[in-house]
């Protein structure tokens, strides 16, 4: 079979979520895109990190907070919470000495959506 | 805050499914497993791999089509597909002169149960 008997997605700039990695072969720019945010959770550290970020009741957690709970320095900490931001998982903002770190549920929903089979996709996008 | 001060998920063996990244902490040994199946999806080769296999209708896919469909050569496609099986999203089987590849569902709602909010996780996961 030749590249052109795959119906391509992602080529039309009109697939923002649907129909997901299950759906149809993905083209190749929406690949590139979605392999960074991918390659952003393929890390324990950073999986931590964001979990943790994800879950704090009340949506903000310092990064006293999240350098506290790894044995790692803040400069290493900052580096992954800073991939993490590149990706659009997370957002940030300065207040004083500290950086607060929240979650950006729209990547989570969105990659999410892209993993979940076609019948599921509409529960988890929306 | 401490380490101390979170509710760590994954180090009770008993958190097979839920409640995902967004529900509360993840453990170490959960991260690093976890891990290692966003890295492999970490790739634009191979989330196309992927999505070629996991929307094709019948379910499997001959190397031949994947290898076609890609400029790159076919020892550079298997080491993709490698990476894919090692990670638990496709497996293979060798028939005549040709490997076959499918998806394993399982792992894909696996991970996208991980990362749905956890209203939607029972969605995903079920």
């Amino acid at each position: 079979m030749s590249k052109r008997e795959f119906v391509v997605v992602g080529q039309d700039g009109a697939d923002a979520c649907c129909p997901g990695l299950l759906g149809a072969p993905l083209g190749e720019e929406r690949a590139v895109e979605l392999a960074k945010v991918f390659k952003a959770l393929g890390d324990p550290v950073r999986l931590r990190l964001l979990s943790m970020i994800a879950s704090r009741a009340g949506g903000e957690v310092c990064v006293c907070d999240l350098t506290a709970a790894f044995e790692l320095s803040q400069p290493t900490i900052s580096h992954h919470l800073k991939l993490l931001r590149q990706a659009g998982l997370i957002d940030c903002e300065r207040r004083g000495t500290w950086v607060y770190y929240w979650l950006l549920p729209e990547m989570m929903n969105k990659l999410a959506g892209m993993l979940a089979r076609p019948a599921d996709a509409v529960e988890v996008v929306s």
